[in-house]
């Protein structure tokens, strides 16, 4: 029920990612309003909309999608939920109804980066927690660490710290303080240092550990950019008929970047922390993404990333 | 002396100001590595380089260009300082011999964010700062006010502070402290609310307000992902014999957009909170950048911008 295309492309991408991937798919909400075709549903009443308060909508909305999808998966009816609803719902459900893995102080969002020529920069947190102590940053990289190597296949990641200046003696109080520990050596993790915001984009580092502020406020200037930079060419391509003629040698030189680029490509963000998998995909997912976002919480539920998450915060 | 073109860019440019702008301008530095032609020269005999400490470079080298042109204008030999050297000591040489305009709890860095079309975001701090207090963002938002008008002659500019959401509850508690004082009214400023990560490089608000951490990643990721997209642009533009012929007719169509983007074309950054102007360039600043750069310095000394602010901030 969740994301601006929903339900249409949701379930459409659902059912898609039934047929294609064979990979039996629950939906949840209100059969109703959408055509499951021969996907099973898991009936619910309510939806907590992409603009809810979210901790007013898990506290007041028992019956909403959300939380009985994050139920399906606590009680073992589902293997994994995938959202694009409302991201702080979504967080809020999956940390309600299965729980935080024991040992971790807070889940965060990990969120891929598109790096073209490259596997993408695994970003946490980008969102879950707006403030943050240095020792949950230290486990943010100790999770990053291990999504990166379940999700991308890299042995030893990279992990950078977001900050100002690659010297240890810059960034805030919080960079500061959470350098020196990772410094001094965390077991799963490989610190090759502070990275800048230019990095984030590049292969500077696999796994780049911020706040939660900073990572949003990081994540969305990059999603601005992109999407301008993207208006004005195509803006330019299409501006005379001998542009349009021109572009059409051109354009398709530029799909493959403008595929890297596409978040739908990547199968959203997800939720490391909690005791279950959880993909917050993109507000704006079409039925790729889904299919996208599907595919990743299959193989994610067959690594056993949780194991893996649990493991590493004991260390 | 300060720049990754220097001497040769900045003398360069530093003559053609003199010549096209008819500006009186200082040199400042070791007359021996550099060809002045016909503008003065102020000895300094030593350079603070650009990976230097700031710190220590400012403690130590007594007789860096940085520290003499901050000098030269706190003993009106100079009305303005213009500088493409190491950020933090350009900073810390004008604190020092400038000193804090009277009232002002921290200078801050304003930075112009390019926004084709229309005037571009200040975005302040974007880097003077890393570690905030809420008063000093509303500060910020006072003299970024003042700073926009001065500039961009925008007659009551709007103001946005950075954050992860637009509802005043979203945010880390810096942000939220700060929503809550400016909500309640600052003489001088315009406060519009919130905005994201998304809305820097668009038309939402003429002044984006954050912390000099959050700011400065913020600036270098949009950097990063505008040069990333130049590059992949430009190199499909150029993988094939048939790409290139096609892009005689698109990239003068894409032109007027690339010099919009180019940081050369702003004149750099200003520190604001100090008695008297300085200018930041970009590390990369080019002749045309520190002429640029010159023009702006000569406007916001005509303009009294200076005083504006020291009447800004005692309201």
């Amino acid at each position: 029920m969740g994301g601006d295309k929903a339900p249409g492309e949701i379930v459409a991408g659902a059912r898609q990612a039934a047929d294609e991937l064979d990979v039996p798919v629950l939906l949840v909400g209100d059969p109703s309003v959408f055509e499951p075709g021969r996907l099973e549903v898991v009936a619910a009443s309510e939806v907590i909309g992409m603009d809810e308060d979210p901790a007013v909508g898990v506290r007041r909305k028992k019956d909403s999608s959300l939380l009985r999808a994050a139920e399906a998966v606590r009680d073992g009816r589902a293997s994994a939920m995938v959202s694009a609803g409302n991201t702080g719902a979504t967080m809020g459900s999956a940390l309600l109804r299965m729980g935080r893995l024991s040992g971790v102080s807070r889940p965060a969002i990990a969120t891929p980066i598109p790096v073209p020529g490259s596997t993408p920069t695994v970003l946490l947190d980008a969102g879950a927690n707006a403030d943050c102590q240095p020792a949950w940053l230290v486990q943010f990289a100790q999770m990053g660490s291990v999504f990166a190597t379940e999700r991308y296949g890299i042995a030893e990641p990279r992990v950078g710290l977001l900050s100002i200046g690659e010297e240890p003696t810059k960034g805030n109080a919080l960079v500061k303080e959470t350098h020196a520990l990772l410094a001094a050596g965390v077991p799963g993790v490989r610190f090759v240092g502070n990275v800048e915001g230019r990095d984030v984009m590049t292969d500077a580092a696999d796994v780049v550990v911020c706040d939660g502020f900073t990572g949003n406020v990081t994540l969305k200037a990059l999603e601005g950019s992109l999407t301008f930079m993207r208006d004005a060419v195509f803006g330019a391509m299409t501006s005379t008929d001998e542009a349009v003629k021109a572009s059409e040698v051109l354009i398709p030189l530029l799909l493959p970047l403008a595929t890297e680029l596409d978040p739908d490509t990547y199968g959203g963000a997800l939720l490391l922390g909690v005791d279950g998998v959880c993909i917050i995909s993109h507000g704006s997912s079409s039925a790729k993404a889904i299919v996208n976002a599907v595919g990743v919480a299959r193989d994610m539920v067959e690594q056993d990333l949780v194991g893996a998450l649990r493991e590493a915060v004991r260390r």
